[in-house]
């Protein structure tokens, strides 16, 4: 069974952590033909832990975890603390899969997006 | 002359803020059609700051600039600090017309390009 793992900062605000469950939920459904199970966590100052997530998804029955880094910049959260996290659980958990997808900062796809937001004209101040 | 200005929120490194540098130079070829100049600023941490781009965007001719900002949650940076900073430079020069974009996050196309990355299979930890 693969799973989908989003993984996110976290924030003090309720409700930026709120919005990234909620990215969690709409990729959910878009990617349900490749991932049977999609799951949000947070590196700190929020939860669920990137630990706990982990263990959630493989007594849910993951026996293959891909965990995608939300992050913008390439600094030690995304080069250090989340390999880190990532590798403790997989020794735990020899039996299970896990990789780490290129952080989104990192997609080839961002220039357009940002392009296509850059058409939306903007709001005035 | 209308220019773009992305807005990140700055980092203690080095190379974070040049990876937005870079995505600032990457984006400016994409819109040319649309803007005559892009620039990149940064809330805090880093320079140039938000007002220093602004201010030279204006030096170089801008007559619109629109403001994107490259943040993932509508946390206090998006809903206060970054549009109370154009707000500031708005009142200054009233023969300029400010717009801020719609941030990163709120992109309709950021499911499509996670589902995206999530196909790329990852690396092994």
């Amino acid at each position: 069974m693969k799973s989908l793992l989003l993984v996110a900062h976290g924030s003090r605000r309720r409700e930026s952590n709120e919005e990234i469950a909620q990215v969690a939920n709409s990729l959910c459904e878009q990617v349900q033909d490749q991932f049977e199970c999609t799951q949000h966590a947070f590196l700190e100052l929020a939860e669920p832990s990137i630990p706990e997530a982990i263990e959630q998804l493989i007594s849910q029955g993951a026996t293959e975890v891909l965990i995608l880094p939300y992050f913008l910049s390439a600094g030690r959260h995304v080069h250090e603390d989340v390999p880190g996290i990532i590798q403790a659980k997989q020794k735990e958990h020899q039996n299970v899969t896990m990789h780490i997808a290129p952080y989104l900062g990192e997609s080839e796809d961002m220039i357009a997006l940002l392009a296509k937001l850059s058409t939306h004209g903007g709001s005035k101040v």
